[in-house]
């Protein structure tokens, strides 16, 4: 980096808030990929208006600037993977700023941590949905770039089902508000849409609104037990093609299940197929118990040789506790955890796991899978030792077949992870010429140098 | 148009697809505007493989072209007004494809009407909530173009909330895929949402797949009387603020009910203020109640002097009458209808109605409103006689200062018209500069030629 540009960014922001010692650059070198890439330099910017002068000055010299919110992201798209500086927004652009009770919104900047939110917001009787797994620590910037999912989504959606709208930086420094505080908008092009996962490659968010609704007054955990995957996810998708809505219809498989007992003894079905952890939740009581009935009919019907309702709330987390800590347990598998994050149309769901045991088979790899079975979204985790060259091999080739036996199914590459570095080699399997190109022309049509987190996404 | 484009365009298509003469230049001249402008021929395409011929050759011979559903648009999106070919989609790519009923997903060309995928989900205990005035005749390639709204959205949301993958063709003719049967995708850019709402000014839309819901099993309908608008105006953000969610939430100002009043003889309170119409569903008799009761309550507290529940599907239609014929009954104030579908936040509907009421005395036109006031969309119609230029000039003046109001309340120039050619004057007052800039760029990112719909929405 060249000193003349750096002193113009201390300049700008001030000594507190613009770095380029080895220190800051290994500390924002990182994501929750593993992978490291120092950048030049790292700001933080104090407002909107900072956010423009730094990416008018980049825009005029060229110089690669990457946005960052908690650095959380599965794919790399927060990594200066191709050098630059790191705009990192978690530091000043972390305040909720409004919560408007009377049309059930709120404003926040890009820093807010997700679950800051949700505990405003709940306080208030009101209810944020999207609860990705990293709902503690991600902000809800990233939550926007990358569109993020959660547990919550086969009944409530996705980030994107939230977004009203968007105020955002452009490469050249103009400021743009996309979106209002309506749920009906149609004038203009639908510049929040396409702002919604383009993992920072675009513009750079600076204020979010998002809509709110009540907060359901009751909700309650069940789980089924089944003897084969394939029992499992039939009754996933024949219970919700039913019209059955549970909040969450969450899956472990047997890989899964018995991690979690080797490791925290709490007295699961070792010998289980897979489990099903489901949540109901709504404001009457009664009607929430019709539903578990229905739910309890389906799975029964479906081969469950077990089902159990919670009876309070540590029941309830005690349900829960296999589901929250499989991701961290099947660490036992192997030290190198290739995880994906495929979603395929519910009732493809049998034959994509069917699939992911052929090919882990061919592979001679271990792949627990779990994840959120209700919309589709199977984690799908190829574990090998790291140390082994030659597995580490299998690993990505059966990775790969795996990407192409979900694309034929239907399915994306990407559930809620985006594609960043790490997917962007399997872009070719999902898109073709024509849909790379356009999505080369959007990029240029917002970032003609192409300075904004450039060289991800495969583009 | 030269004849040897003629020519060509018979060749592809047949001369039972392809036309030039003076009746078709008549018969496709029009949409709900009443404006008139005679395109340079009528084309029909087929499938989608006909479709990217066309555009091929339209893009290399810059040949404008304009994509049309049933021409039941309120802005001119559908018109010639530069001129140029009419791409007419609704003779042959009219099919609902599929019906998945374990992924709860319709596949339908852009052509088919909107209640004819209704009714046939319906049949199958399934439900697509997007209802615009239009239903029964506006295409779901025109309601995905326009991202229409309708009655239904404070509870279910608009098109945009439906649409999970889209088939288009580019200008240059290819042929792309964007969104996935999925509820989660988030590989690529946002194709599908930036192509909802644009106005067929991107790409041709060749295919949409759209999500289904459960059938809700009962709905009732019930009325309130209020003194005043601001008094239902209030009533009506408060009860939803409150998180009473009804289906419907439909207003009348006192202009309306008169006018339906005269011309149909239905016993309407003609002193009322206000009528607010509200619907209410779900799979369970004893929750509607329940919600019906806090309705009454929010009601009488912001003033309603009447509150009616209708006992069966007679009185419902009943209710439901002064609402469906309002738009009609209201020409009797004026032979010139200058209607917008502004929109702003809920708890803002009260100091809008009180603005367009000082800005209609202030020019003395007689403004009628009704609408969606559930999510904030109010139909809002400035009446003159046409044949009093002086009238009319003051009717434009009028619209102008009420989208100025809008604009300044937070709201949009358009909840679910769009832009057309008939807002496009306004899209100043609500853009800026580098904000249409940013529109500009995107359109030729898809569009390099201006070969599709151009000129409109101010682009």
């Amino acid at each position: 980096m060249d000193k003349k540009h750096e002193k113009f960014f201390i300049k700008l922001l001030g000594e507190d808030n613009a770095y380029f010692d080895e220190a800051h650059k290994i500390a924002y070198c990182y994501d929750a990929t593993r992978k490291r890439y120092a950048p030049d330099g790292v700001v933080f910017p104090r407002d909107e208006s900072d956010v423009s002068e730094i990416l008018k000055y980049c825009n005029e010299h060229k110089i690669t600037i990457i946005p960052r919110g908690a650095g959380s992201g599965f794919t790399g798209g927060a990594l200066a993977s191709s050098g630059g500086i790191i705009m990192a927004l978690e530091k000043h652009m972390n305040k909720i700023l409004e919560i408007d009770l009377e049309n059930m919104v709120a404003v926040v900047q890009p820093g807010v941590i997700n679950k800051d939110l949700q505990k405003a917001v709940e306080k208030l009787g009101l209810f944020y949905p999207p609860d990705p797994a990293s709902e503690t620590y991600s902000t809800l910037g990233g939550n926007v770039s990358e569109n993020s999912g959660g547990m919550r989504a086969a009944k409530y959606g996705i980030t994107k089902d939230y977004v009203m709208a968007l105020r955002a930086v452009l490469p050249n420094g103009d400021v743009i508000r996309a979106g209002k505080r309506t749920i009906k908008d149609v004038a203009g092009f639908n510049i929040a849409g396409i702002l919604i996962a383009s993992e920072g490659a675009l513009a750079v968010i600076t204020e979010i609104t998002l809509k709110l609704i009540s907060k359901p007054k009751f909700s309650k955990t069940a789980m089924g037990v089944f003897p084969s995957v394939e029992s499992a996810m039939n009754a996933v998708f024949k219970t919700m093609a039913a019209g059955v809505t549970p909040v969450a219809m969450e899956f472990l498989d047997n890989l899964s299940i018995k991690a979690v007992e080797e490791r925290f003894h709490r007295g699961l079905p070792t010998s289980a197929g897979a489990i099903l952890v489901s949540e109901m939740d709504g404001n009457d009581e009664s009607v929430i118990n019709a539903d578990l009935e229905r739910l309890k009919e389906h799975f029964i019907a479906n081969g469950a040789s077990e089902f159990r309702v919670a009876k309070d709330a540590n029941e309830s987390s005690d349900i829960w506790f296999a589901r929250r800590n499989c991701s961290q347990a099947i660490n036992c598998y192997g030290s190198l955890k290739i995880n994906e994050d495929i979603t395929v149309p519910r009732s493809k769901l049998p034959a994509l796991l069917e699939k992911i045991a052929k090919i882990s088979a061919k592979y001679n790899v271990i792949t627990p899978c779990f994840g959120h079975t209700g919309d589709g979204n199977v984690h799908t985790n190829v574990m090998v030792d790291k140390n082994d060259p030659e597995a580490v091999k299998r690993g990505y080739e059966a990775i790969t077949e795996i990407f192409k036996a979900t694309v034929e199914l239907g399915g994306t590459l990407s559930g809620e992870h985006g594609i960043g570095i790490s997917k962007a080699p399997f872009m070719s399997l999902a898109f073709s010429e024509a849909e790379m190109n356009l999505f080369r022309a959007i990029k240029k049509a917002f970032d003609p140098n192409n300075i904004l987190n450039p060289n991800k996404m495969g583009l």
